[in-house]
């Protein structure tokens, strides 16, 4: 049994409880909010607003904002204990050195109110011993099946890579929205093709998915794209996007 | 009971001979197949190679590539019959004015192989007389959940759209992926994300389900995600797209 508190309470804190609470390997001891949040989650008892208060654990897991999480680890009031963020964006030493630093990142795209199976979110663990690291793996093992050992480096790059696949497509998803509301289209007409878009990269290369205007060069369909897009940020996108398809093919 | 032939043995043309194949209310009269591609789905007896020797049906779906759509219907032996083009991206115009004509679009991908559920996608059908849009309807109806009457200017709405919603999503894809194996991580890892990003948006606005560094306007991991992409196409990318969240954001 891992003896695990959470330190914050917004969406990744949220998620996480929900996952713990569900596992027979992990007790869940505390949960530090400042704001009640995840109330409706833990037994009020379990709940604390004052770091002081924190007991012990095997894990401390910082699920705050990238912003906070070096001054909340500052102000534990133990050390040579194993803290670990859940950001994909930072190092394991913006964590404060007292205590044993490592990283429990979860890479899903959470929204409140919304159940994530757990079992399918890739868990990314890094940490700076063998016995730390072995805690991280079993802790994460209990909830999900996709375990990976990634280090600083490539957190860094999944991070980005993470903004492209889902911040970028998503935004993608509101343009072409937009172009359909402006000419009375539901969005609900995209959404088999949406869906579909991501089935096949599950069992395709993105590479071999690709169709469209840009993969097949056709200079005709995409002139009478950029003429019908009057919208010159629509148009910047348009061609940005095309011209990066059409670089793609000529390297292969 | 409506007879369809279908002139052209591609993708499309092989995606909806299955389709009607399994409707019962659909006779299909002949398939028209220069290469011979589409003999594992029809009996040899209903495949030509030959215009001249089609048929009367009630209606002819021309499912070729767009630059061949307008030669095609020009060599088709009879007049006054329903002929129809399955191209998001052309007017009905395209087709020779000797026939009536009409859009049957089904706005999905379309893979070779790889089983689409046809009830799902949405068929945007257009005539020019209300008994002709009556039969189309009817054929949709008996292949699909999801019919819409779509004009041919709302259908050059749609086709740049789901060049956003497909095409572009997908290189998205393909960029995370690269930037994922420069660093020796699997594209299995980004799978969970992607699939989460387009289930979002079946229930949420993409307004309301876009998250990352743009939407919080966090200039810091922007920074740092640019500093990190050394390579100029991608980083113009993640400019670009970046600056139009930020942008969309200003204008609620």
């Amino acid at each position: 049994m891992i003896h695990v508190s959470i330190i914050g309470s917004g969406n990744v804190a949220g998620h996480l409880i929900s996952a713990f609470t569900k596992s027979e390997a992990v007790h869940l001891v505390q949960v530090f909010s400042r704001s009640g949040n995840v109330v409706e989650l833990v037994p009020a008892a379990k709940i604390t607003n004052d770091l002081q208060s924190l007991k012990e654990a095997d894990l401390y897991i910082i699920a705050v904002s990238d912003s906070a999480i070096a001054e909340v680890s500052k102000q534990l009031p133990f050390k040579d204990r194993l803290v670990v963020h859940t950001s994909g964006g930072l190092s394991s030493e913006v964590i404060d050195p007292k205590n044993r630093r490592g990283v429990f990142y979860p890479l899903q795209t959470f929204t409140k109110n919304r159940t994530v199976d757990f079992r399918e979110v890739p868990i990314c663990i890094e940490s700076s011993t063998e016995n730390d690291y072995d805690v991280l793996e079993q802790l994460a093992k209990s909830i999900s099946e996709n375990v990976y050992h990634i280090s600083s480096q490539q957190r860094k790059a999944l991070h980005v890579a993470a903004v492209f696949a889902n911040n970028f497509s998503n935004h993608l998803y509101k343009i072409a929205g937009d172009i359909c509301a402006e000419h009375d289209i539901p969005f609900d007409i995209l959404k088999p093709l949406i869906a579909e878009t991501a089935n096949k990269v599950m069992v395709l290369s993105p590479d071999a998915a690709q169709t469209g205007p840009a993969k097949r060069n056709d200079t005709n369909t995409i002139g009478t794209h950029l003429a019908f897009l009057t919208d010159e940020k629509l148009q910047h996108i348009y061609k940005t996007l095309t011209l990066s398809i059409i670089d793609d093919d000529k390297k292969l």
